[in-house]
C-alpha cells in the first residue's frame, strides 16, 4: 500500500529539475518503516489504515527529505547503492529539491482527516524541529572533544528515535486513541529506535557485511562519533586513550588496519559489551513498553517481528 | 506590530548553531512587506488585525528562510549589510537552520484562527511549492541561452509575485471575505509583485545608488538573467549582438567598463523603455485591481501609499 501511494504521486511536474529528484529519492526505495508504523498503530487500535495512509506518506517523504540534506551536508556519495542527490545532480539542486520535499510532507499532511488534523500537525511539527535538533547536535559533536553518554542518546534520540515514536503516535491519534496510549505509543518507538540506532553503531564495527548491508568499519575510517568511540573516549586513559587518539589523528593510514587497531581498543576497553548492554535495555524497554499497549495479542506479536526485523533478529 | 512579534518568537532555544542564525537572519530587518500585506488586507475589510498575525509572522519566516537558502544558492556574501548565514557560520548551518526556519512557518501558520486554518494552508503550501519551482527556473536560466519575455515573467510571478499575492488573499481569508475577494487581492498582489520585481531589474542599471539602496551594475557584471537583458539578447541582431555576446563572455575586465558597454546596448536597443513599459504595465494593472476591491477610500489610499512605497515613488 505503501509503495504504491508513494509511487503514485505526480513527481513528473515542471520545473524537472525540482520534481525528478525527489522522485528519485523517493524510488531508492528502504524498508518504508515509518508509514508501517503509523498504519499499523492505526488498524491494531481498530480504525482501517487507510485513514493514516496520507500522514504515513507525509511521515515517509519527510524522512526522505531529510536523508537528502543530511548526504548533502555529510558529503555522502552514495545512497542504498545509488548516488546522491548531490552526487547525481549538484549542489543547489540537493537543497532546493529537499525544501520542496519538506514542503511536499507538510501538504500531505494537510489531507489527514478534519478532527484529528490539529494533534497530528503539532506531533509532526514537533518531531520536525526535534530532527533538525538532532542532526545539528550530530554536527556539533564532530568538534567537539568531549561527549558524555548522555549527550550522545539525547542526540540520537532527537535524530532518529522521535520520527520512529511519533509515526506510532500519529497512528494512534488516527484511531481516536485516548492520550494514555498515544503517549505508551511514543515510548514504545522511542525506545525501539534508541535500540536502532546503538544497534547501528554497534554493527558497524562488529556486524555481518553481507546481513548489514554496509561496509564493516566506515564509522571508525571516519572517526564518526558513535556510542562505541564516545565511550572509548570516556573510559580510556594512559596509553590505551593516546594510542586510541593517535589514531583518531592519524591523516594517511591503512583502512584495514585504523579498523584492526580500533577495534581491538574498543574490545580492549569493553565498550563492545557496554554497546550490547545499552542495546539489551532499551530493547527490553520498548518490549515492556509494547506490552503494556491494550491491542490482541495477534496485533502484539505483528509489533515483535517489527522490533525483531529492526534489531536484526530473525527468529 | 510585526516586527515586535518577531524579535518575541523564541529563537534562544538549544542548540545554539541552530537557533542563533533563525534569529540573526530574522533581526536582518527589510521593509516587512509581506506581514504588513496581510495585516492590511484583513484590517481593511473589517478585520481585526490581530487575527491575522500569526499567518502574517508565517509569511514573514517563510519569506527569509528563501532568502537564507537562496543567499546559499547563490553564493551572496552580503544581505542587508550583514554577512549572510553560510558565510557569518557555514553552508551546513544555513541549510539547516534554513530547514529548521521552514518548519517554524508551517508551525506559526497551525496557530491561524480554525475556522480558515484549511483555505489559508492550503493558498500557502501552493506559494511554498511555487516560490520553489521559481527558483529553480532562475538557476535553470543561468545556463539557458534563449528565454522569451513571457518565460521570464513566469518565473519572476513565481519567486516574488506568488508571495505578495498570497500575503494579501491570506489576509482576506482570514477577514472572512468571499473567494472572488481573495481573488481579487491575489491578482492585486501578483501585477504588483511583477511590476516591483522588473523595477528591481531596472533600478539596478538606472536607479540611483543611494535611493537603491545596491551598488548600481551588479546584475551586470554577473550576466544576470534580467528582463533587461533577455530581452536585449531577444532584440539584438549582427554586430551589437556580438558586441553582447563579447562582453557576456569576458572572463576578465573592469567593472565600470563593463557596466557602461552593456548599459550603452541596453540604451541602442531601446530595452530600457521596454522594461519601463512593462513596469507600467503591470503598475497600471495592480491599481485597476485595487480599485476594484470594495474597501473603503481611506484603506485604498494605504494600498496605494504601498505601492507607491514599493515602487520607488513618492508623492
Amino acid at each position: 500500500m505503501i509503495s504504491n501511494a508513494i509511487s503514485q504521486q505526480n513527481w513528473q511536474c515542471e520545473p524537472k529539475n525540482l520534481y525528478e529528484p525527489i522522485g528519485y529519492t523517493l524510488a531508492l526505495g528502504g524498508k518504508r518503516i515509518r508509514p508501517a508504523l503509523a498504519l499499523l498503530a492505526t488498524e491494531a487500535l481498530g480504525e482501517k489504515a487507510e485513514s493514516a495512509l496520507d500522514a504515513a506518506l507525509a511521515l515517509e517523504v519527510f524522512h526522505n527529505f531529510t536523508l537528502l540534506h543530511d548526504d548533502l551536508m555529510d558529503k555522502a556519495d552514495v545512497r542504498r547503492g545509488k548516488p546522491t542527490v548531490y552526487r547525481r545532480w549538484d549542489e543547489n539542486t540537493a537543497i532546493l529539491s529537499g525544501d520542496t520535499m519538506s514542503i511536499a510532507a507538510f501538504d500531505l499532511l494537510s489531507k489527514v482527516p478534519e478532527n484529528f488534523f490539529k494533534p497530528v500537525f503539532s506531533s509532526f511539527t514537533k518531531m520536525a524541529f526535534e530532527i533538525c535538533e538532532g542532526q545539528r547536535y550530530d554536527i556539533d559533536f564532530e568538534t567537539k572533544t568531549q561527549i558524555s553518554q548522555a549527550e550522545y542518546i539525547e542526540m540520537i534520540r532527537l535524530k532518529t528515535a522521535v520520527l520512529l515514536a511519533t509515526s506510532l503516535k500519529i497512528g494512534a491519534i488516527i484511531a481516536g486513541a485516548d492520550e494514555q496510549t498515544q503517549a505508551k505509543f511514543y515510548e514504545f518507538g522511542t525506545n525501539l529506535g534508541l535500540a536502532f540506532q546503538l544497534q547501528d553503531d554497534f554493527l558497524d564495527v562488529y556486524g555481518d557485511e553481507e546481513k548489514f548491508g554496509k561496509k564493516i568499519g566506515g564509522d571508525i575510517l571516519c572517526n564518526k562519533k558513535t556510542f562505541l568511540l564516545i565511550s572509548a573516549l570516556e573510559i580510556a586513559k594512559g596509553e590505551i586513550l593516546q594510542n586510541l587518539q593517535n589514531w583518531l589523528e592519524k591523516t594517511s593510514f591503512n583502512p584495514q588496519e585504523k579498523i584492526s587497531a580500533i577495534t581491538q581498543i574498543y574490545n580492549e576497553l569493553g565498550v563492545d559489551k557496554l554497546c550490547r548492554e545499552k542495546i539489551e535495555f532499551y530493547h527490553e524497554k520498548a518490549l515492556k513498553n509494547l506490552s503494556e499497549i491494550k491491542i490482541s495479542a495477534k496485533n502484539q506479536e505483528v509489533f515483535k517481528k517489527i522490533v525483531n526485523m529492526l534489531m536484526f533478529r530473525e527468529d
